[in-house]
């Protein structure tokens, strides 16, 4: 399977940078922000992949879908609609969309997991009239309450199997859904609904669930089984790398990539 | 229902003032742990919780069934029949027990996870015998890898279904729980299975899985909602309060457990 770097794994290159180190790896695949990609300019981005021969896995990220607040609900619908023009123009294998968390002040859990369902529904006829698919990714519960309240793969899968296959489907990262006694199941399940496929390592203890993520094979996750049991599934997508690492931040970013590379093409390789 | 404080959440008392504080403050019901105890005496304990009419919730904690070294097995063997003795003679509610995380350097979860309904099978005679109750105790995720693998309330009874009904439950602690989409349907299930139940509340935003914890109606965490849910479920027993908190820890512990009877009391005393 091929490698893509999501450029969160080594935040401080900038686009143009990003791509050049990557074409100079052989890494042909890239997951891309909207923030970053917005700073280089969105037709500026689209020329230096196309150069280069890179293709984009993912954008990050759009979804977080208000509840009871009409002009958030407006905004968050700007932005979203945004993302899927961006996204468009990319040509990214998903938009990557997320629960979002509570509403301020609020205990409604239930209520905010709905909203989710309703959000895509409002924003699919967009998605689909532009061809962007929209790939719902569960969060580790211990991102909930602030960022994803959809915390596993067979709740994102019931949300999303209420759509369209080709339009609607799932994002899996492995340090989101490693610890999820259903996780082999919910993939089976998966099948063509997985429309990206992520991986990160988790320590033995996880100090920061933000940002204390590690490299894939430094941490205690069964990354190799992971990857079969997604292929297993049929899907035959690149395997991005995403590791929000203040560790790794803080290292030369060339030094990263050619880690990332170094862990991972052994057992992608083996993944036809 | 019936307050108990866990005495991790007070935990620079010692067992004696915590004993009493708890007295003055109408508490009757407590939440102990053996390394405390221990410090004091077992005779001791016991002694000084029939002199004030103190009754005890929990023990914390046993389990922890390490997979593939004898020698750590025989040991955690050895720790869990003390643990199941003093149990015995505090008359606790139940022996919470805990999955314990992945063998050092292991990537194994399912194996790991084998291991704990193993663990409780060898256990179970023992504990029968002294008539002290196993309360398999899911873990938040975040804490997966380093002390429990079974993950959720429906995880922990798919575990001890197996065994009689009288002798093995769960105990289930909001905190780790909350998240769960299936919570309700699993607390339902649970039935007479749930031994304990522990209240923390969950921050917006989770910066310390282990020691980041609120009090009770201190964060997101539908608490009410909770505390109906396992009384409809036919638990009548104390609903412990048990905080593990780096914040308030550092507060002087008669001001936390005012704080506590405070915040739990309305919605306790609406629950029959």
């Amino acid at each position: 399977m091929m490698l893509s770097l999501n450029q969160m794994t080594t935040r401080a290159w900038d686009v143009p940078e990003l791509l050049t180190r990557c074409a100079a790896a052989g890494v042909t695949s890239v997951g891309l922000w909207r923030e970053p990609v917005l700073e280089y300019g969105l037709g500026a981005t689209v020329a230096r992949l196309d150069e280069l021969g890179i293709g984009v896995s993912t954008l990050c990220r759009a979804g977080f879908f208000p509840v009871g607040d009409d002009v958030a609900a407006a905004k968050s619908q700007r932005e979203n609609r945004a993302a899927i023009d961006e996204a468009a123009a990319l040509d990214a294998g998903a938009l990557v969309l997320l629960g979002g968390g509570l509403p301020p002040g609020s205990r409604d859990l239930d209520g905010a997991r709905v909203a989710v369902a309703r959000g895509i529904e409002q924003l699919l006829p967009y998605a689909a009239e532009r061809g962007v698919r929209l790939g719902l990714e569960p969060l580790h519960p211990a991102l909930c309450a602030d960022r994803g309240v959809i915390s596993t793969l067979h709740q994102a899968l019931d949300v999303v199997e209420r759509f369209p296959v080709p339009d609607v489907g799932v994002v899996v990262d492995a340090f989101h859904v490693w610890w999820d006694p259903q996780l082999w199941d919910a993939i089976a399940r998966a099948g063509d609904r997985i429309f990206a496929v992520q991986l990160a390592d988790h320590p033995v203890t996880l100090q920061d669930p933000l940002n204390g993520r590690l490299l894939p094979g430094e941490g205690v996750i069964d990354l190799r089984r992971f990857v079969h049991a997604v292929r297993a599934a049929g899907y035959r997508g690149a395997v991005e790398v995403e590791v929000f690492s203040t560790h790794h931040w803080s290292r030369p970013p060339e030094d990263v990539l050619a880690e990332v590379v170094c862990r991972t093409v052994s057992f992608l390789e083996e993944v036809s």
